[in-house]
């Protein structure tokens, strides 16, 4: 990790661990008896699938947004005080993600439960939208002797900064589309990982490392 | 990290992280249904209001705690013995801002809700105010060529001892206020977070940044 | 940790720590009332006694799997995108740990937990496999000049795969064997830490800390 | 932290800065209603009274474990593989201090919560001293061009390995103590923290700073 950045992401890292571990407790076989058969213990397998879609689906979501927070601050060369305010702002809705998934996983089919989560995940979203604009006005990005990867990092940047915002879109729309009809909230969640995974051109990791190297 | 001060930093984030994450696992949808309807969720949210609200308020003092707490060790140089006793015992009462959280989430109209919330706020500032007297005193603080830095280095350690100290008066007053009138504790508990924002014209994270560079 | 996989590290560090760590929250003594005596808290040892197996076992196990994941980054010279993505897959499976142990706690002679069980671990060992054949694939493992430290690293790369490949379809075999006799399927799950713990060759730790010299 | 250790010192502090936080969780107050009156309060928190003062000791204790595990691994110039499986095995009875911790505060004055509590530490204890003995054997120990150095890091590892057969002993002694007089275990309890409290000529914490200095 990079002077000036590290204890940061090290505190960061280690909400954002505790966040996707204990989305884990929510998974509990209630009753089981001593005694439990086998068919017991499927029923119980089965009342616990939508937990379990939900547990898969944020599990995910939270991977996404911590590749997503390693990089955008792999791009600085620098903190300041506002954006330690940012993170902490981003690593509380982040903290609400677990609970945002137990109402999911409750009550799947209802309308306010995708409500829910689509708001805790735009507001998630949101915060990390904001932290990258600022980094990008408040020119804390690296800024390389090497013209070409100067350029590269703010194309980076500014790709982040672009599915940042479809992102926040999309959960806006899941809110009030949820009342509609509940596919299409789903629709629209499923909107920010698809783009997390379509190749943009640049290896973001690779830049990573050209970028640690330099320090 | 620097040298000598890296793995108290390192396993004082791992506790901090956990104790600002581990307070989430309080907001529970506790008899939600198969079969809820937006109303009985709406009205199990309605009754988690309080703590939801405790959770806020506690989840930005611990992170205004570590971002303190982060500031004092980037100003230190090297620890000794009685300091990682000191940093424990910090820790401790951090640790328990969960379960007073917790109870202010129960009861938060109840005065003694807010007296026992402030006094384990009070022992967590008193226990800061304590390190920061003791770095001072012990000569821990980071030492410079350059005098200007060093200057500031110790601006910033007097800085922040002071509002330490305000802090710690704070909350000693918060709890007989309690007793008088709840809001009057309430007014305490929102000064020391206001005095956190208010420009204190050094960027701490700035001035951490550059005794990094410079090790 | 090396330039390039030290955040990577961190962060599954923080993760498996989590994952080691709140397996314990699965031992509980339920109902101890104020004035039990000592029969009653040996009855609930002893009715806590399968879990207490289960905790030991999937102690052991994390504690394997996180060696294995320890060396293997240690034999990579960088990460990639893909990397990433496959070590959050391989996380996830991890994180499913204290579900499948509470679950053989509960249950220990019935054949579905094993095979529950099984297929965690099944899956977990795959995706570390995966992972290591997809580095020697990709040439992420780390060249030195020294030939013959190259060969070394090759070499426990490739006994590191071989050993994965033997636990895959230890796991793949436990999970219909359950069915036969319960035994099976255990004689099955203590196959791949016997062959962690015999000797082959190779010290791993001692290869990565010449690794990391030489970095 | 020193190359060749890092990751398993950090490894290490996850799993310490987990236990210590975790136990917090056992602290509960289990009935509050919405109109809970200061007596209730105080009532539930007289009852906690024994899992408080478990607590305490507990942390401090974990505390303790942490600042020799620190201490300890800053004297190694490397590790091995055999060390890796000594530190599982010691963060394994550590993971089990809040189990133990939570029997005492149920049933403080029962013999067998004491000799089940003094059964963990005792595992805790002589877990740390094997990889103490085990360290100094194979010579893992950092030798230093500095004979001065070399000579202060033997007494403080030799220091290090008669505290903990002290410890050891207290422990062992404290199990059937308890059911001669719970006082006696109490007694033997408070032996290792009194000990790690008086000074003994050799401060750990600048000997570790003036090593990392070195490397």
């Amino acid at each position: 990790m990079k002077i000036g950045t590290s204890r940061v992401e090290a505190f960061s890292d280690g909400v954002i661990a505790i966040v996707i571990t204990i989305m884990v407790l929510e998974l509990k076989l209630p009753d089981i008896q001593k005694e439990a058969s086998t068919r017991d213990i499927l029923h119980h397998l089965t009342e616990l699938a939508p937990y379990f879609v939900a547990y898969v689906f944020s599990f995910m979501m939270v991977g996404i947004f911590w590749t997503n927070h390693h990089h955008m601050f792999h791009l600085l060369e620098k903190t300041n005080e506002p954006l330690l305010g940012l993170n902490l702002f981003f690593l509380f809705w982040m903290s609400l993600i677990p609970f945002a998934s137990g109402i999911m996983g409750a009550n799947p089919w209802l309308p306010t439960s995708s409500a829910i989560y689509g708001f805790i995940m735009l507001m998630t979203t949101l915060s990390l939208t904001i932290m990258r604009i600022y980094t990008l006005k408040q020119g804390l990005i690296h800024k390389d002797e090497d013209q070409n990867l100067t350029y590269k990092i703010y194309t980076a940047s500014l790709q982040g900064k672009t599915r940042s915002y479809i992102g926040t879109v999309a959960y806006l729309l899941a809110i009030p589309l949820a009342y509609v009809h509940i596919l299409l909230a789903y629709l629209c969640f499923i909107i920010p990982p698809i783009l997390f995974f379509i190749p943009h051109g640049i290896d973001d990791e690779k830049l990573a490392a050209r970028i640690e190297e330099k320090n």
